[in-house]
């Protein structure tokens, strides 16, 4: 039978970076902004229920982060699910809320992504993002999230290669399509020799290897296929959704080169899917280090094992490129508030597909694919999105 | 057309009390009884998808717990979700455990529901939990949730002449029930007299009117209806499934004396169940404190507003009474592992419903209701179990 698919119908942004404003806020800020969007508008009461992805709802400070949700978007008593999933928080909850589509339960969803972290002592941030981590052989042992990926890098250059002009090159070319997002944190071009220069972090990874710490929101509104052109001509279509997991320890895993559960969550994407990788036309990839939208184009299986190097330095993954990755920024330039991230990336897609991208258009766009993860590897989710 | 139904198949629930094992062993042993009680096997690779409920994962000390989940299941490489709600952070696992089979995406799915409360220090525990109620109105200015739910009581016995006897006797029915669980953390008959003479912790609420601090775990293997009978003779179908929203805090909610997230979660879960409330033989509610007892019993629909206290006093809710309600033990006797307890709640329908209870069963039990509720009634869940 024909699978009822979900569409993403609206959306909303905060802009990322160092905000003023609370978790709350940000919410009602980003969700209003989704209901704004819906061009023949759809009233509040229509929303069935919602999903809520964030790592910490303001570093702890607050919990039931769903009541909040329920609050501040005016949704009356439609059920509200926290999804937490580290760093792929939102890409769980897109997930969760496009099977409540598919079931046939929902008609009308929303789905949001959150994270407040500036507001919080770097100390405690560090414990609570470090608790993301391994914490029995990585994180007691003094190993960050930077550390990790840098361990993931150097095997990575060893391995296959890999040149450390080829990860300043994710960051150049990130920052550069920053530049043409308005909702990005960093607006400013870096150069390579910039990026080699910069303090270490984890060797072999910089400083502008990181993505930043960064407040933010985004919401989604989902509907059925079989309702979307009610409320919008140019709804954009969920078409594959997948999802993987693997170890949280680097060491309990198969390989230091690829993410297994990025592998796995792509496979799944197109099992089903109505194309193959040939037919998609950009990516936004989980880009957390440099080395990680590497690590992406290989095991989304557009890049063989140690290809995806060879593929940045010629250009290929640059907005104009054979295949755009990060469009936006990237969590690179554009930020990586946690829990908002894997919602941002769907908010991209939706955008793009529409041709509503502005000087960062993806030219002709009608097909694209996001990559969430979380805890370096121990989940992962990939979206297949299409203009209906 | 007929809708695919999610079934239990398979079952597991460590202890619940102040236990020596840490979070990651609790989530393994629930796992491990949960696949040895299926009644002819299910292979692990055979789980496609997982969920877990928890609120905080031995108090934030450490996180990612769907990567724990996923390493202690030894599940491979499908995908674990967290899901979040406070108090009803199990319910809603199930829900999305429960959902993945409807739509049929799934066919094996695993749920758990976990929480290790008791090696954190009390201070920090009552943050943890505290910050799931209302922080602005009610957790600043020292409320409690026993303090939240007292003031619930105050108003219900104005409202509607509740007798402090009616709120022992949920206590006190409980306990008894308690003693014929060998999982509950309280397995001590309690005597009226006793709870009323306990120690207020916040009038009218005494010592003997809350739930414990607990640790626990709990574990269910869904499966499509389609092929349970593959797995087991008795599988327990889910043919209901709803859940609520409210304000989260009390000052901003339209009653006092109702919770309207489970009066819409329960309309939900009946909407189209293949029976009504009459059709129920037994309740699985949230009793939190003795007070949350009576409510639920009047916003589920099985007493009118203020009519819970009578029936409870006559006797009608206990075991072999004409509609028992929490024969495990409740959160009040069996405790209150707070990620745990909508999975408990599961499980007891799922061993009653197959005749499994021992000294504790419901005579010729088909159908029952479970309700699980999120930060004194931000949210809700009600499902609704039938013998297959």
């Amino acid at each position: 039978m024909a699978r009822r698919r979900a569409t993403v119908v609206g959306a909303g942004h905060t802009r990322f970076g160092v905000l003023p404003d609370g978790p709350r806020a940000l919410m009602r800020q980003a969700v209003d902004a989704a209901f704004r969007s819906v061009d023949r508008g759809v009233d509040r009461s229509r929303v069935e229920e919602a999903f809520l992805g964030t790592l910490g709802f303001s570093g702890w400070q607050l919990g039931n982060a769903s009541a909040a949700l329920a609050e501040e978007a005016r949704i009356g008593h439609a059920p509200v699910t926290r999804v937490e999933n580290a760093c792929a928080s939102a890409g769980f909850a897109l997930r969760s809320g496009v099977r409540a589509i598919e079931s046939g339960a929902r008609d009308v969803v929303l789905v949001v992504g959150l994270e407040k972290m500036t507001d919080s002592p770097s100390a405690h941030r560090r414990y609570w993002l470090g608790v993301s981590g391994d914490t029995e052989w990585e994180r007691l042992a003094g190993l960050t999230f930077a550390g990790v990926y840098a361990l993931m890098a150097s095997a990575h250059m060893a391995a296959h290669g890999t040149p450390p002009e080829a990860l300043a090159a994710v960051a150049v070319k990130n920052h550069a399509n920053g530049t043409k997002n308005p909702n990005a944190q960093f607006q400013k071009v870096i150069t390579r020799e910039q990026v080699l220069a910069a303090p270490r972090v984890a060797d072999p990874l910089g400083l502008l290897d990181c993505c930043p710490v960064s407040d933010g929101a985004v919401a989604l509104i989902l509907a059925g296929d079989d309702m979307a052109r009610t409320l919008t001509d140019t709804p954009v279509a969920v078409v594959g959704a997948g999802a993987g997991a693997d170890a949280l320890a680097l060491q309990e895993r198969d390989s230091l080169t690829q993410l297994a559960a990025t592998r796995v969550a792509a496979a799944e994407a197109f099992r089903h899917a109505p194309f193959d990788r040939t037919g998609v036309q950009f990516l936004e990839v989980h880009d957390c280090f440099t080395i990680a939208e590497l690590l992406a184009l290989e095991d989304l299986g557009f890049a063989d094992p140690g290809g995806a190097a060879a593929m940045t330095l010629e250009g290929a993954t640059a907005l104009g490129g054979r295949l755009p990755v990060n469009p936006d920024g990237g969590l690179k330039a554009k930020g990586h508030p946690i829990g908002a991230s894997g919602a941002s990336q769907a908010y991209e897609a939706f955008v793009q597909l529409r041709g509503a991208a502005g000087a960062r258009q993806v030219v002709g766009a009608e097909r694209a694919l996001t990559h969430n993860v979380g805890g370096s590897g121990a989940s992962a989710t990939v979206t297949l999105f299409e203009r209906m």
